[in-house]
Formats: structure tokens, sequence, C-alpha cells
């Protein structure tokens, strides 16, 4: 049993990793924080979890947090979650921390599309989150920058293509679909119901800042430099992030072929399910798990491939993976407390 | 740790039988019934299962059914569920139906707006599943009929007030608001998401088969004869039933009082959550998990009282229910696989 | 052709005003105001108007206002719309207020829920803009307070059985249904898509300020006092208010005689429309027109009479409205600019 | 003032010929037919229409139609439309059909993609229904084939680059979303509200039937044989389509001047809108009018276009396109019936 503090819990990705430790074996939540809400309980900002969290949301500082806690979650904004990471650190506790701060290799990559780094000697010691790629890595890891949520669901669609040498690197196009819930719980006009509802749109078209952690980790797998086009766009609805990436296949190689190579890159992975050959997967069929559904066809017509990948993205793509990597960090079994089935409908 | 079957099991009550026992310690689930998908595996009619159930549905023969399982749900259409049941309880399996076929007292109230009961025998012998209200029955019984999702949100909604003599009986209005998936998974155009979508409506107007159910339970509270006006709705949301209940007090007493009225009636329930005064429940907060949460107000103006509950109605509307009243009758922990959290947002 | 002023134009009611009037063969819209967006284009915040209307927003003076424009809809927030309005009659110009402020006969009413009100003399010109009910002081007047959106769901629903003295005045009850642009266009967490979606719930139980605004014109109606039970809830929709409306009869009448009661009431209404027995209305149906949809039941069982009245809250609830109250005190035809069907789905 | 027929009326594009066209001031809908409902009245299947129209719905007799009306709308599936569209023409009726059946140049691709074509001599003489491409044919023709919804929005974005020659042929990608009235109004599992809701998929990867009909009208702008990847996905709205469209610029530009081209190419159009630099469109400022919103980025990174095109799936892409080839092929002015604002929100 693991005592855990959930640094800036007042956001959507706060109340999904209360939501998921609530009902983890080994786990309890001891400390709670919200610069915004400090004094309010837990249940006065989220109803949902009324007599079921007791605490009381406070201001952070981050000894009195590491009194309270032997494990750290931080889901704070970018910026200030490298003002009190290496705090945390320094007191000798472990970290996943979902902001940006701690995804990229270089700190020069993370200036260009953030601001200067705070701390790129902390930057260097992180380990990059997506177990299914690097969990070697993670298992050692004192700090862990949990991945995005378009980036979890590019790279595990991709991965496998890449490590195999099987895609022209030039020709790869990401174009991305999420759920409302990733524009956070901020007031903006933007995401009022009225806005969103049967308004589907683009954004952030070829500007977005994930595309730089797509690329580091694309070419990492590629063993050279990759670049990608990536379109994100909104749906409305509340949780899911469905991508829909195309290449040009370096080689010809049948869909049933390329279903194998995909089944044999994941075998194992208990979080990843290759679809059989025609399906292709919803969103709705991994929402509230942290699933990554994954379906392809290889288009003879024009030498293509198209791969579909699904994720909640407060689970797989935040909160979930969060947990995972956590429970690596631990020695806990990988799936305790992310058992649970997608709730469908 | 028991075997489980799920007879009707390709509905959306079904599915979240499946989902839930899933995750349950005590129970493996060793056989599945669809008369229209028999021979099909679960995953490929829902694909939000797939790695975690390898079941094949089966056409429904009961004693094949019972050779494999101790306990059975029967998520049939009413009608059809009193076709077998009595097979069942002769194989010596207690059930928990979720159909109306075993919900009432009297034959002749079902007879009147379903049709003549195949086994009113039998139907003496079932016992109405709420077990907030009828805990100790449910513990002794070998049949349970599982309350339907609007009842079930009406009488926890009223129970304390006619329990109490609170409330005159002639007065009691149910306004009910239903999410789509309460109308089943039949193609239907009706549900269809464009007929469903920005389109609020009542329906069956004063003619609801509900109705009797939720007065046979009144009057049994009141200890006499009461009547109610029930008006079901459809919301364009998948899950979610919320009802707003007015009745005449009988006396006087102001909202702070009444709230401990009802918090004292449900003291040491686990699936019951009076709010605070002021606040009132929302679908959302109960989505995904087996609460009822209810808020009221007593309107001095009026002389009224107005009782606002809320539960998700696939869980604690009905198959969350059927878990809870099996883990009663079969001595495990009433929350044992129900201890989720609402999925927020 | 006159020359139209829209006050207050950033808003939902603002651009639905913007929409409807361009479509009006005898309306040119020469000014629009709004604060907060004030140096902007209209297409600019609201891109669906983008190459229709050039207008650039200003900051409110009304006599700059006065001189462009005949007729003047202000579509304010209560109190401001007060602080403005009197200088627009002042200069001559004819007004319709969106808002509160004119909506009610007695400035102590109006104290009593919202705040001490600036002209009571303007009040006491003002006309209720509910054509359906009041066609003959709005053609002559020059003030006209547009009616609440829930308030002419209400209204319309019961005028009937009012006027004819067919329901116990004490036994009224408004259970009332919103879209969320009810809620407006402002940045508040309470309308964020993920608060909304999926979650369906009340507020403002017995609360309500358009309480008083429907008593008022339903004592009218009677000719006696008349308290309601009001109690509103939000769907997660865009557009549409269903209102279900109970009353027990003074005396018995079945519910063919009552539906010819209510197509006698309504004859030659263009916007009301009374449904077939059996029938109910949905907001799907009258959702981008003024049509006010109206079904009902008399529920012989409970000596009940049940309403449902739907209407698309932006339209006859609000900008549409207004559009039919400027007709009327223009003597154009009552239709003009408002004959759209309803866009479904 | 013309009458005119709608030819299969019951479903989504059939109710939305009868909404604009009860605008349209030069038409008088005198004929509506339908299989499945014959008998009954327009307001009986679609109550949005409800005192506005008081046809009856008849079974399809072509003699019968052409006695009633001089131009007519055929809204029936493939296979059906070639079936009768022949029987109009000989009985001297312009027609506009609204199914694949007179899209097509070539009998054989409309052969391998749907089935053998009844009368390919009439196929031949139709003209394929896209004014901003082939005005001048539509006002000459007697048959159009109105073009599909997809086709529309990715033929309209990408035209200008294609007759320019700026783009890669073998570049091309169209990732296209579409809500959910796309799939008709016919009862299936997979449109049912809670299997689409939270749903967002892709479907018909690679093997959409859509695709030759792109790939006819993009070659012929190119002058050379073009062929695209599309993949079309559901979105949980009702109405709209979004398409992202991804090509290898032939040479540098800039957005800049890649924006001007395309005002260049599209001046004079009323229904296409350029939004300017760092906009994209979204289905909500479309919805309900007959737009297509283009935004667009040069990604200097990558050497590719990014272009993102909106419309209202039912009208620019069905209904209302096929008024506006009503009235070029009548000497109406095109815009006639077609000026309606999108309603927002």
């Amino acid at each position: 049993m693991i005592k855990v503090a959930v640094v800036g819990a007042s956001g959507y990705t706060g109340i999904e990793l209360l939501r998921i430790l609530h009902g983890h074996p080994e786990v309890e939540v001891t400390c709670v924080t919200s610069e915004r809400s400090a004094g309010k309980s837990v249940a006065e900002i989220f109803p949902s979890v009324r007599d079921r969290y007791s605490l009381v949301l406070e201001r952070l500082e981050p000894v009195r947090v590491a009194e309270k806690a032997d494990f750290i979650f931080t889901a704070l904004p970018h910026q200030a979650a490298m003002e009190v990471v290496p705090s945390f650190l320094k007191l000798g506790k472990k970290v996943v921390d979902l902001s940006a701060d701690y995804r990229f290799r270089s700190p020069d990559v993370y200036a260009s599309w953030y601001q200067p780094h705070l701390n790129p000697e902390v930057l260097r010691t992180s380990v990059y989150g997506l177990p299914e790629i690097r969990r070697d890595s993670v298992s050692d890891a004192f700090l862990v920058g949990n991945p995005g949520c378009y980036p979890t669901s590019i790279i595990l669609g991709l991965a496998p293509l890449l490590r195999n040498g099987m895609v022209d690197h030039t020709s790869l196009i990401a174009d991305s679909k999420s759920a409302v819930s990733g524009a956070g719980r901020g007031a903006k006009v933007d995401t009022l119901f009225c806005e969103v509802n049967e308004g589907f749109k683009a954004y952030g078209v070829a500007v977005h800042r994930h595309t730089p952690e797509i690329e580091q980790e694309l070419s990492l797998l590629a063993g050279e430099s990759v670049t990608i086009s990536f379109t994100p766009h909104l749906v409305p609805m509340d949780r899911g992030i469905l991508s829909t990436l195309y290449g040009r296949l370096a080689e010809e190689v049948s869909t049933t072929r390329l279903l194998e190579v995909y089944r044999e890159f994941y075998r194992g992975e208990k979080f990843v399910r290759i679809l059989p050959e025609g399906l292709y997967p919803s969103t709705s069929h991994v929402r509230g798990s942290n699933f990554c559904d994954i379906g392809l066809v290889v288009d003879q017509r024009t030498g293509r491939v198209v791969v579909v990948s699904a994720i909640d993205n407060l689970i797989k793509g935040a909160s979930g993976q969060a947990v995972q990597n956590m429970n690596i960090m631990n020695g806990f079994p990988e799936t305790m407390g992310l058992d649970a089935l997608p709730l469908f409908p």
C-alpha cells in the first residue's frame, strides 16, 4: 500500500486519477492540491465522488505534500509542473508528470515549442512513459513524462511500421480527432456546449504542440529523423481520440500480413488490441478503459497503408497511462486498477 | 466463486451485466445466450469486451444453461422471461429476472398492463428486488424480480415521505426523463441518432407500463392505496434517469428537517447519496455507478415538496441492481463488484 | 423598408435576430452594438454570417443608434436594458426589449425578484409581447417586453385551460426542460460541453426568476391569483424548450373535447399547432421555427390533465417572437420573415 | 411558378427538399411519393411540416407524377432511380437525380462500384451537377446527376489546386467526417443513438463508393488521371461534413498566395466562402445553409498543403445543391430559396 498525492486535482485528468485510484488496491490517496479550489472538499468540485472521497484540496506546498505521500502525480499546466517537480525528486519521491514538461529529450526542442526549460538536467533524467515502447526504462525511472493524448494514439498506431522499416518516412500524415475533455475544464467560450455541439472542426493545423513529441518518438523508433503532418480536430463528445494514419508503404505487403506484424509487435500487451481484418476501432468501444484499439488496411490502389487507432483520451491518453506507469515504477502488476472494461453504451 | 449465466445477453442490459461481472471477484460468467446472435462470439456483437470475453452466444436451452451455471440472470423481454424462469428454479438455480414478469404481487395487475401471467404461483414466490426497501426478503429469495429503471428512481425518491406519512397520497406526480439506452438495442427509426439528438420529448403519457409497478411499491410503503401521475420523457443522451417528484406536504416541514428525515431513512445505505441543501443531482454525476443521488426542497409558496433523484438507468436501474441482488442472495458483500465511481465527464 | 438596430448583438439571441432579419424583406439591419466586442465585425464573432453581414459592432451610444435606426431590439442583460430603453423611446423609436426589465405590471414584483426598477413609469407603458394572448395591445405599443422562453412555453400551454376556468388554480405544476443555449454565451464552467453532455439536471428549483412572470400572465388569464410550481431543467442539446404541465381538472372532460377547446382558442394562429390526439410534441419538430406545438391528454385515473408544449427557445422563446412583435408594431404581416419550416433533423 | 414532384420523399433528403422548396417563391410542390409510406400525409412521417404541407404520399407511378409536375427530383436509392428516370425524361420532364445513378461518365466505372447500368445512353446525356465547376452544362441539361455529399466537399476543396496544377496528383488524401444523417433514415442498429453517440469511427476505409466519383471529377479538373485515398468517418452529430485534404505542393507557395488563388477561382460564387488566413471552417457555421466554407494552410515543414472544407451534408451535399441545379435549369436566380443563413447554435 502506497500513499499517493495528486497535485493539480481540479481538472479532468485530476478527477480521472482520483476515480481510477479509488479502485486501486495498493494505493491510498492522501493529498490533493488545487490553487483555484483550495479549501474546498473534492466532492464540492466533483460531485461524482461524494461519500467516497473526503479529502480537502490544499494549496501546493511541496514539503507538505511530500510528508503525506510516497508517490506523486503532477497534473499541472506545463511550466507550472517544472517549477515543482524537482522539489519532489529532491525529497526522494517518484513522480509521474502529466504535463509536457518532461516529455522531451532535447531542451531546445522543448524551448522552441513551449518556453525555455527551467531544469534541463532534470529533463535529462526523465523517461517518456509509453510502456508498450519503453517499459524497461519506466521501471527504473524516478521521473516519468507521461505522453500526450494525441501522441499516444499516433505512436502506438505507427510504431510497428517504423520499427520494421515498412513505411516511407516522408509520407506520414496523422489526422486526429479528439473529444472535448482534451481541452480541459477552464471556462472558455470555445468549449461551451453550444459552440461545440453539432460543430466538428479542425484547429491548430500544422502548428499543434504535440507535433515535436510525436516526431521525437517516431524518429527513435525509425532510427532516423521522421517528420509528420499532424491535424487535430474537435469532436462533439466527452471522451476519446481516434487517429487516422496514412503512410506510403516501402514494400508491397498484404493487409493480412501487416496485421500479423502488428500482432507480433504487441504480443503480450494487455492494453493494445489489434482488430481482425475489415474491422476498425470506435471511441465508444474503448471509453472508460485503458485500451488502445488498432485496425488497418493496405490500399493496393494507392500503395498506402491506413491505420486507425482509438483510445480514451483521459485514460490511455492521460490518467490511465499515468497509473500504468506508476504500477511499473512500483513493481505492481501493470494492469492493477486498470482492468475495467469499456462503458458501452 | 460462483458460475453465472446471462440469458439474453445481446441487449444493453446484457452487455452491462457482462461488464460489471468482469470485475466481480466471486463470479465467473460461464454461459451467455441470445437467439438473434447465437453462434457469434460476444466480441462480435460488443467489440468493447474483445480480448476479455471469449464466450460464444448459445441458443437458450434451460437444461444446458443450468449445467453450466449456479446462478442465472434473465435479461429477456417480458413474456419470454416467464417462459423459462420456472425451469431454472426447478433445476435448483437462483434467478434474478430483469424483465417485468416477476415484479408484481398481483397476477391481475400484471395481466391488465401486460398479458395473462403464465405461472402466477411462481410470481407469488418472487421478491421485488429493491434492496434499500426490502433487503431481508431478497436475502432469502430464490427468484428476484429486478425493478424497472423508472420505478427505482421514483420509489427511492419518495419512500421516506410515504413511509413517514408526510405527503398527500393523491397529489403525487413523477416527471421522469430517461436516456435513450432505456429503449433497448432493437433497430427502430424512433431511436436513430438523428431522430433523438436535439429532440427532447414526452411519450407514453399517462399510459406507461411502469405506472402499476410504481403504485404497487408506493402503496406498500404508505400502507394504503396510492396513485401517481407518471410522465416519461426521452433525453438525447446514452445513460441516466432523472425523476422530478412533486407532492403536497401533509404537514409543514422545513427543507433542512426533511433532508434529515431522508438521511435517517437511508442511513447505512452505500448506494444512496442525499445531497446537501441547495444541491440537486445530475445524471452525469452517477453515470457508470450504482448510485442513486437525491436532492430536495420544500417550496413554502405552494406547500409542495420537490424531490429530484438520479440514477444510471443501466446500473442502479437495471444490471447494477441485479448484481446487488445477486450479492445479497449469495451472502457476498453488497457492494462487491459495484464500487466503481461514476465516470465524469 | 425599416432600419433596425440590434443592441447587444454578441449573444445567442443577438445572432438569432441577425439571422432572422437577414431573411426579412422589409428590414435592413443598420446598427449592431456590443460592449465586449466593439470594433469587431459581426463575422469575427459569428462566422456563420460571413459574407452576408459586413457591419462592425459599436459601443452603445443611444443617440448614435437612434440616428441610424427606426426600430430597436435590445438584447441586453436585465438592468442594462432599463438603463437605455427610455432614451430610445424619448428619441421617438419603438423598442422590443428581450430582457426581463419590461415584462412586469408591478414594479414591486420586479423589485422583489430582480432589483429596484429604474423607470417604473416607463414599465407601466410597456406591453407583455405574447401576441397570441395580447395582439391588440402589441399593435399599439411603443415598448414591448418580450416574454421569457420558459413563460412562453408555459403560458401558451395553459392559457385555454385558465381562460375557460377548466383547471384548479392551486394544482398547477410546470416541469420545463431547456436546451443549453438558454444559458447564454458567457464563458462559464457550468455550460462547458463536458459538464452538460450526458448530464441532465434540475436547477433553480422553486426559485427561478421566471416564476413571477408566469404567475402574472396566468393570473390575468384566470381572472384571479394563480400560483404555480415551476422546475427548470437543463437538457444536453442546443435549442428547444419542452414544458410538461399538470393541473387537476375542475370538471370532467375528455381528451377529445379538450383538444377542441384548444383548437378553438388558437383558431387562426399561424404559429401554434395543436397536435392530434395521442401525439406529443418534440423539440426536434420545432427547431429553427417560430412554432409552438402542443399536445395533451386527460388522465381519467388521476383526474389530471397533462399538457406538453414545445418551442425553439431562441425563436418563439426569444428572437422570433421579438420579430413577430416588430411585425405587429409596424403593420407588417405577422409571419413575415418567420415562415421557415423547422430544420429536421 | 413551376410544379415540382419529390419522388422518394420519406428520407432525410426528401424532407430537406420539402423544407427548402416551401420557402422557394417560384415553386409549388404538387406531388410526393414513397413506397413505404404511401397513403400517409407528409406530416405523419415528418411532424415538423404539420400545417404547412397537406400532401399525401403516393406510390410511384411515373405517368401520374408527370401529370402533376413540371420538374422532378428523384431522391431514391441507386438502382431504383435509374429504373424510373428515363420515363420522366421521355415524358418531357427535367430531372435532378440525387442518387449515384447519373453521376458517372463511364458506365463501366459505375458498373464496377455499383451494378450494371440499366440505361447507359441516358447516363451519357446527364450532367454532373456541381454548379461551381460546371454551371454552363447544368443550365442546358435535362438530367442532372446531383453530386454525393463527400464528393462535393472534397472536389470544391481541391479544385483550385488541380485546375492550376499546383499539387502532386499522386499525393492526395481526403480524410472526411460526416454527420449521421448521411446514413439515411432506415432502421439500423448501427445508427441508433446509443451506438453513435460518443462513438467516433472510420468506416468503408479505402473502399467507399464515393471514391470513383471524386476521382472522375478531380481527373477532369487536372486534365489527367488522379487517384486519391479517401477515408470517411462518422461524427456523433446530425448534420455536416468536414473534409481535411492533404497534398504535396508541386511548387513552393505561401499560404497567403494560395488563398488568393482560391479567392480568384471562386470569385462571384455565392455559396463558397474562402476564410481568412489562420481560420478554419466548422460544420456549425454552415449548418442549415447552402454554404461551402474553405480554409487552408501551407505547411512549409512538410511541403504539404492542408485544405479544410465544410458543408451541410443535407443541403450543399444534397437537397440544397439539387435546388441550386433546379434554379439554373429553370433560369431562376441561383440563390433563390437558398439564401437562409446558417442556424447557429
